[in-house]
């Protein structure tokens, strides 16, 4: 069964897409699984030989993952059925492997592998999209166009500052959304959350598999304490509202009457080929729509009732993932829309001309180029 | 790429996927295009010979709907690229493709006859999910149980009224679901929305696309008036509300400490073989609680601007599949919780006792149930 | 204490608040439990003398909302103080108030009774706006312009196309929400939902009340039987999305480069004297955005556990209230955009020859125009 | 017309309320283009004696805020008729009044300091409602209980562990609020957003501008580059689940089969005496139920289109608000609910003897509540 590949390249998630499929899910919940019997090794909770053959077999292990799927129904989620697979698989040192875990670390630990690396994706699309818009920037600080306020012409500014201002936007959600992303942490609570079960190892052995996976510590476990879920959600939003600003510009701009700005590959129409749809902000537009449904479901759903959520837990996991596309497809899209962006200057003198309202000068404008620019972050800083 | 496989089971949205997925999607297109060739032929627009060499040739061709995916970046929908293969292969008879058509009557059309599909799955699930509460209902019309109100104990009530309440939620969710369902017509409009490529015969191949395809007429083109669609999420959507009340209950009725209900086949947990969690009503939730969101995203998405919208149209398609699975799956995990729910009278006498609240008896709640179950539709009737 | 009045004449929302305010409320309340008491003694369930007593007390009680809702902080609702105020009012009738109710009897019926009168006003602004649409149509059934799909110029249609579509959208909406408001019942089931309190009476009371308020019968209670709250939400979301597509059509046209319309009274502006914001149409705008939000969080609260939900039911009320202030004042404002829109044939053909888009007649749109003008609702019609 | 009154308290939202109603919606307006009078003053754009005499007629104007509601209808937004007033109230230094500005600076600066005064009650509320949380953590450390997992009972963990999670995300919630709210700075950009009107002095009058009213400086206009306004209303969503989490928890431990806690204050039934509702819980979870709506149209809203948004800009003010309200009011009932919570041990006791489930120890419990109580933030801090 094929989902998505239909509509993924059109909405800009595919490249994200690909590192959130039901491979990268399983190969997540192994990794977590692997790092954790490493680390229970490390305090001789399990024996050394035992870890490797555990990796081992991780590493090996081939799952189909309709199969998994089905297999997950009766207890509600995949690490269940992927235990006892893992388990098979490793042999004898079987009994080593989920030492003192519970379900959701697991789930949890892989999800945010999972983001970790579909946000990488959306990070760099965010950051292409940011430049291509510093470039518009810079390179026309002076074309003057006229604002238009309520829709209505208004007094002149220069395409310079309106792409800078594309730009600090992006930057802006940009950094927010790098610095909640890195700062999400292994999960490991065990059965009740109190990590009773590898007493006294229990905090080492969950510092050792962040380390292990290259993420965050935690300082306690947080199964039911989502805000951390919530704040990923939120900066994921915030990107797509960051996207959705330029977009519409654009869309607006390319308008046939206004004419100021064009995409370079823009799209036509089996019945009318005189059209020049401006396709790549269109469909950025698109997927920047389905983000704020998405926020509110995750934000409606930090309420995990006692020790695990019976249903607000199951809810993040797609919820999330379908998150990542959108955002990630509405910056992929939008980079492609502004990194070949044909600006007509033209045009923009044209309309300035239409109506008394350029007496007054863009007198600040390039000083806010500036301004914009100078405070960009460098390429590897994570914000403004 | 896989995607869906290892979660779609779990929350019950397989069989509801499946006939959505990206090859359904073709399918249902190329219907659209074979539909309206057809259509055509019958008012001496193409001639019938093309309208069966294209019949044949939407009948034989093969598309990988990755590939098509890629085609259909350009254009913003997979339309486009679908037409020049379906000319292709039609050969002679290609030109009589896609006669007086813009993109997006095929896209609602063919949207129209994913929904009809879907959703007879989604209807199938609501009347088993309710025909399993009324079962319950009418076994317990008579089994007294305390109410909760505030999850305090109020005064007695039956677990028949209970469950006929769940029914006729349900009930009443799946009439309107399946009312919006059948009415959702055809679309033909042609670019601008004007029927003018195929004057003076729009409006009759039109009628005839949507009865060769079994749909409902349309009075006139819809393109930009998207109240069907709002109507459809919104009808989803309480579908899903009526499925997360019961399924909710029975998540709070199957607490250890109250044990008045239990899934027949609770879900054990790895480190916790004592467990026995309602899994499937803790699924049929998490379903459930994806839907508001997606409603929202649909219902934000009716400001159509102009003659097509640029981007809230093209927002709509997988928001609307994403939300018929939601639906779908909490429609289907519900029904097996339902379906066997084992009820535990002694329980429930038990709780009953544990306060004075029992002094007044449940009067009426026998009369509830009669009349709920009196009410209830045919199995061939749509709603209440 | 203000709140609203400085925004609400701004999103249109004055008439509809006037309806819904805490004077409002309490008048709704006490009009139930004047009703509950009199339909009670048609049953000999109190004395007719008593309930006569009550009516009066009702009549003549004088409430001051800011203490009533410091008092109803306690039980988490305003019934509870309200009862004790209006049983010391009533003397030795005083025990004849509230017969057999529960507060969320109360609550419920009295919602009913305010939905129903800002309703009123939502429909009339409804109908209002569509008959200006109508209007529009009519008179610009042949009035050519070019149809704008994506943002580009495509083919030609006419401007009564245009707003026959508008008018479609309005009249189907509006059809929906009204049929739905008729529908909801009163809300009678006593402390656990079963009528127990005045078994054998407990049905006839609730219809005694039902057609002293002229509202519905109820069937059975339906307290945690939440679709019809779900689908006064879901009409109410979406008759706000039915005037966000005009609104955003007229800003649209309205813009400086277009200038197809304008407003009767546009907006200046302080700084730019000569602007002219097409203010109602921009507020009916943002008063439609508020909607979809609004409709996402009744739908998640359909999840009323046990026979009285703790959070979920209280999340209805201002929830409800607000969503009829969105959408009453996007159809209000709305109604004022339309009714006194200009139409600039000149403009239109002006920018009709702007490209060779013209080419092909709007062919149907006239046919179009004749068919929805022919299939509105008489005045008395709820519904297309 | 009252509105709000009857249901602020209910929903904890009255001390909120009181510091967002029309008059302090008005009092900041005119704050704010007192400070602006005087910041040009200050560079020479307006004098020294008219920016005080503006001062002295802002200080003594009275102004109904239903009238200029009413006044605001023509122009969108009330800045507009309220600088009429005041420019008639400063008589000679009218023309000194608005000195560079548009509406939306105003708006924009006065939304800010509506945001930052109320927000300090948001804050101390949920610093209120942290430090019970901490509290009941301290004095329950050891205090065994049964952790409950999908509904059912799983293993020993302590009721301390449990209400250091509460406090966890409360402290953590906060902490990102606090951080949002200092950082939104003052918002001024002239007609085009360009600071063209006061050039050379425009960069200079707008850190005037903050400086005088204690905000953040601006480094640009940000009239359409809303991710600050995203960042807040994520920020409050964030906070609104970070409390439902307890409150739910509260609602659950308070069952009458369960009755682990009670609150101090249970609200009583008109027709149920013997009930102990946790009313403060439940109105609570109520209150937090709105958020994530209002996040949602508040992200929605972030399209902001061209130089000035038609509508996107006009639906965030009372969104915002509303949202203030619901955050706001959801930490002010929790913090009730916690600061007089009653907690149970021996009904913990009881419920964790009821299965064999106690085998184990809840061995780092204890660890968890040392380690969030050493890393709470001191009463100045923002953050954890």
């Amino acid at each position: 069964m094929s989902r998505g590949e239909l509509f993924d390249p059109l909405y800009g998630g595919d490249r994200v897409a690909a590192r959130l499929d039901d491979t990268a899910w399983v190969r997540a919940l192994l990794a977590v699984e692997a790092a954790l019997s490493r680390a229970a090794a490390a305090h001789g909770v399990v024996g050394d030989e035992q870890a490797a053959r555990i990796e081992q077999a991780a590493a090996g292990l081939k799952i189909d993952p309709a199969e998994l799927g089905r297999a997950a129904v009766e207890g509600g989620n995949p690490v269940i059925p992927l235990v006892r697979l893992l388990r098979a698989a490793a042999g004898e040192a079987g009994t080593s492997v989920h030492p003192g875990a519970t379900s959701q670390d697991i789930m949890d630990t892989g999800l945010v592998l999972l983001v970790r690396s579909a946000t990488e994706v959306v990070l760099d699309d965010l950051r292409g999209a940011a430049d291509a818009a510093a470039a518009l920037a810079a390179a026309h600080r002076d074309t003057p166009m006229i604002a238009r306020t309520l829709g209505q012409q208004a007094l002149p500014t220069t395409f310079g500052a309106v792409a800078a201002g594309w730009c600090a936007g992006l930057d802006r959600a940009r950094g927010r959304l790098a610095e909640v992303t890195a700062a999400l942490p292994v999960q490991f609570g065990g059965a009740a959350g109190t990590l009773a079960a590898l007493h006294p190892h229990g905090f080492a052995v969950a510092d050792g598999v962040a380390d292990l996976l290259g993420l965050a510590r935690q300082d306690v476990p947080w199964h039911t304490e989502r805000t951390r879920i919530g704040e990923l959600a939120a900066a994921l939003g915030i990107a797509a509202g960051a996207c959705a600003k330029p977009a519409t510009d654009v869309v607006l701009l390319a308008a046939t009457e206004l004419g100021e700005v064009s995409e370079s590959a823009p799209g036509d129409s089996s019945s009318m080929p005189h059209k020049r749809n401006p396709i790549a902000a269109i469909t950025a537009r698109a997927a920047a729509r389905r983000a704020p449904g998405l926020v509110a479901t995750l934000l409606a759903a930090m309420d995990h009732e006692h020790q695990r959520a019976a249903g607000a837990w199951h809810a993040e996991w797609e919820t999330l993932t379908d998150l990542l596309r959108a955002t990630g497809g509405a910056a992929a899209r939008l980079r492609v829309s502004l990194a070949g962006l044909q600006v007509h200057p033209d045009a923009m003198a044209a309309d300035l001309a239409l109506t008394a309202a350029g007496a007054t000068g863009p007198h600040h404008a390039g000083e806010i180029v500036d301004r914009i620019l100078a405070g960009r972050p460098g390429p590897g800083q994570a914000g403004p």
